[in-house]
């Protein structure tokens, strides 16, 4: 079989004949990027052909590579195939490294209250004259006979008894005792809360004893490989039931990968941590826990359950202590997910008596409205363009990323993460970006650029050279080829805008159709909560310029971080808030709001940059 | 859909077209037999086709059914789909009928009161407008939104629905959902009643819908290779982790064995088995549940646990509906196993008011006593004489083996199962054989043969010959060379006689510790009850005479079969019956004979043969 050797990473691996690259580096354990499942329709799974026979490139490589790029060897890793030995250089990603700061949520402190309890415990020795099993012994001691324990805790205990003297721990959760340990461990007793995105995946690990947060990691969601939206993953999934095990798979190993990072920075013992609190979109739950998302792609989107899911770590291979459960906040709808139910928590959406929105952009968007005493939720088609996806030079927030665009002076100056030279743009970047143009009179409030050609009184001279006609319009040099570190020009393109405008617009249109339905206009709000990553990076200015929320003083819009993350930090350092999490789905009205005769007007009229 | 309908079982189903008649049939309820999961390669699945379009044999079929049986309709389950309407023949399985007297128990009706409970759902297909997800709408369809269920049946919901008009039948134990079928499946409802022996492992089939016993089969415990008795089981598990899962996997896969040969039988498909409740010895208990079983050996003899084990038949490898529910009942005490409680369920014994001892004798001894308001118990080391074990000449009672021994007309007389050559010796004719010794002067009350060349008057002529000199003291020939069937004489030793002894003795030692505990002598008692097959066969006469039975009248001495073995059908067709074992551990009193300084006196005095 063929060997392709991966650089820098000195990865090797052999596969078969006709195996893709992008297959073969999955192989290798390397995650290349993309957006569209080796479709070739993103461009995004650049690689550089260093060693091996090159072949004739493909039309979607001609479309996405400049000829000097085809020239210097870089490809597409979909569309091509191993056919003899070669050498891959794979660059290195930017997004490897997320802000920290990023990862943290609003709470300040958990509630604690956990669902695990320890009991230190000293057993009689048995005798001839007290002949009680060993089990019946310790449920003797504890006074709870009834408490469940699987057939592993029970085989293990006749040794563990008698090696630790008769004195052991017993970790509890509910009515089952799900460890019993050596000694008194009454002190060590951990957590893990995780948020499953679509394009990121976080994990936080607990004291419980205190409910200290006392690490963070995060990785990108290694399912990106079959798509960058639910939709691709939903389709991969229904496709075959290996599929969904990959899926399954991906998901589980990357959570994985965080609880080793996680041990490794704090030490604790894996047998230590009990319980894993999860949250992501429904989807994401679903692949989770490897359950068939067919139904949630086709209307009426219905998911295949909406309860919170609690199951073994070991049936799910999730390392931690094997009898430690696992749980998924349960969904609200098909397309609001357990992310939701965070948000709700940790912005406390369900309890606040104000006026009050919370806008939750990922890679989808999902909208909660508590007001005149109803708590409301939708979803919307937003699509991941905030984070970067369907953006021509779009990435995720990670160094080189423009962050920033002002109109200053009369110019317009971008400014990248890290200081570092420009790569592509990200979500605030755009958001900015257009608000920048709009400032410049480059854009027209409907999202055209202004033509240069039929109006060149519009456009100042300086800007003559940078907005330039591109294959689907014009477009806007950002950041020009000599100083990116791509060395292409970057741009802004009038499909970049376009994209935008939907999603936005999406967005807008949701929150509209939750005030109506409440009764209320958007200035009666008395606040705004902007959930997410993105919460914390977008320029409120530039948001509210391009009509993304509502006009309210921009004091009542309030960033509140990773909102959804923080929900599934309470519920699981909290048993009262884990069971308000699970009446949630009972309690959100969810609006469907394609079928809402009214959206699609309002969708339209959202659309425009105002 | 086209309907098929499978005779002689008279079982109707509509299925999708081009669903092949395998799957047909298992939707159906029916199981067909066959080793190659359907890829056409073992030829075992032939079933007639008598009524609907016969289409071109396949290549499989050309080479694994005749011409002529082609002709007459004869095709293979799995080469052939349903494309219309058809009529199918399932050959009945003729098996190898083992005497099923040896395996039926005493009780005659079963009381039907099961654990398991079906539903047929019709439910609400989803729209737009009612979103609620697949489980929730089963849930609630049910009326019970808090029933449990594994993650691996929400899975598979989905399609369930999707595929069935969303016309399906819960199975539901307790608070949990364990399976979920397409249609109406009410009628199929099946559950599995196993004694699992030191020696012999026992399977009966029982259809819950009326309790009544449809299928039995027996096997040899193949654990049998590490040991004949219970302390060399235990010794070998304790080496290794492997072993245990040796033993532990040596009597699972013989449970599957048994399983599949019931299926074969009735045509029940596994799926509609739910449920698998066993007795057994604590031992058997430990080793089939793959719990440590290391601290039952020594004194204090504590076992790991006594409470009913509950397991999902997946986790343990049996393979019934993956959902199903498989339970061992409590033990007692560490010699004192779930079989001892399913006695004391199928006697009554915890609920008559007569006084009444119940004696079952397999590989080990244990004592049942209900009187003066107390439940008591206690095992005995009776060995497993009266399995043939440890008797020079002893076996199990199978063709060949001398069953009975008579003293008639001044002669010994023997007769062999199935009147075959004799092989040798079952625990029944072991008891006779004593018996007729000691009523031909030829044995002393103390155990000891009588000395021919010392007392040569006692010794009538004809028995001069039989009666010679062995290694370890006199032997007499029950069967000389030339009538038996291993072509050696077939002999009673003094060693035999010893082992007798001390196993009569055992027993009736505890029986005497039991009546003394209770303040009562032998003669009180109403009534003796002799469980295990060995009571069947035992001639109440024989054991009587040699003082293994207490003294009482014939009618009173009764023999309840395989009391055990009952005990699991009724425990697995009524939850109060389930509910009343697992009530035995706190009620029976538990007598240590180890503990009794009066024991070893009592023990010495029952070994005579008086």
């Amino acid at each position: 079989m063929p060997k392709v050797i991966f650089t820098p990473q000195n990865k090797e691996v052999e596969v078969e004949k006709g195996t893709d690259i992008l297959k073969a580096a999955d192989q290798a354990g390397l995650y290349i990027e993309g957006d569209c499942a080796g479709r070739g329709t993103c461009g995004k799974c650049r690689v550089k052909l260093t060693a091996g026979e090159n072949t004739e490139p493909t039309s979607s490589e001609k479309k996405h590579l400049s000829a000097s790029d085809l020239e210097k060897g870089w490809i597409l890793a979909c569309q091509r195939t191993v056919e003899g030995n070669m050498t891959i250089e794979v660059p290195v990603q930017k997004d490897a490294h997320l802000r920290k700061t990023s990862l943290a949520g609003g709470v300040e402190k958990l509630e604690c209250d956990p669902v695990i309890e320890k009991i230190e415990l000293k057993l009689d020795r048995p005798a001839v004259k007290d002949q009680t099993a060993d089990l019946e012994r310790l449920l003797g001691k504890l006074g709870r006979p009834d408490l469940e324990i699987s057939t592993r805790e029970i085989a293990s205990l006749p040794k563990l008894l008698r090696g630790n003297s008769y004195n052991v721990t017993a970790a509890i959760s509910g009515n089952r005792i799900i460890s019993v340990e050596p000694g008194n461990t009454t002190e060590q007793v951990y957590g893990l809360a995780f948020d499953i995105g679509t394009t990121t995946i976080m994990g936080s690990l607990i004291d419980l004893t205190d409910a200290s947060v006392i690490a963070v990691s995060a990785t990108t969601n290694p399912q990106n490989a079959y798509g960058a939206d639910v939709i691709s993953r939903i389709t991969h999934a229904s496709e075959s039931a290996e599929n969904l095990k990959q899926l399954q798979g991906k998901v589980i190993e990357a959570v994985n990968k965080i609880i080793k990072e996680l041990m490794k920075e704090t030490r604790v013992a894996r047998d230590r941590i009990y319980e894993l609190v999860a949250v992501g979109n429904t989807t994401m739950s679903h692949l989770f826990m490897g359950i068939d998302p067919t139904y949630l792609a086709p209307a009426p989107f219905i998911p295949a359950y909406s309860r919170a899911l609690e199951v073994e770590a070991g049936e799910l291979g999730i390392r931690i202590n094997p009898g430690g459960r696992v749980t998924f906040l349960p969904n609200i709808a098909g397309y609001v997910g357990s992310d939701t139910v965070g948000v709700i928590l940790a912005a406390g959406m369900d309890q606040r008596s104000d006026r009050c929105a919370a806008i939750d952009i990922g890679t989808n968007g999902e909208l909660v409205l508590k007001a005149n005493g109803r708590l409301m939720a939708c979803s919307t088609a937003a699509g991941p363009a905030f984070e970067g996806a369907q953006i021509k030079h779009g990435m995720r927030a990670a160094s080189g990323a423009i962050e920033s665009v002002d109109y200053l002076d009369g110019d317009i100056v971008v400014k990248t993460i890290d200081d570092a030279p420009a790569c592509g743009i990200c979500g605030s970047g755009l958001i900015d970006g257009a608000a920048a143009l709009l400032d410049a009179g480059l854009v027209e409030p409907s999202g055209r650029f202004v033509n240069p050609e039929e109006n060149p009184d519009k456009v100042a001279d300086h800007f003559k050279k940078r907005l330039r006609k591109g294959n689907g319009g014009y477009e806007f040099i950002l950041v020009n080829a000599e100083e990116s570190d791509s060395g292409e020009d970057i741009v802004l393109t009038q499909g970049d805008l376009r994209e935008l405008q939907l999603a936005k617009g999406a967005i807008y249109a949701g929150l509209m159709i939750l005030l109506k339905e409440a009764g209320i206009s958007e200035t009666d709000l008395d606040k705004v909560l902007l959930a997410g990553a993105f919460g914390n990076y977008v320029r409120k200015e530039s948001a509210l310029k391009i009509g993304l929320l509502p006009q309210l003083p921009l004091d009542n819009i309030i960033a509140v971080g990773n909102a959804a993350g923080d929900g599934s930090k309470m519920a699981l350092a909290s048993k009262a808030i884990r069971n308000r999490a699970a009446g949630l789905p009972e309690k959100v009205e969810h609006l469907e709001l394609s079928t809402r005769p009214d959206f699609q007007d309002i969708f339209v009229d959202a659309m425009a940059f105002q």
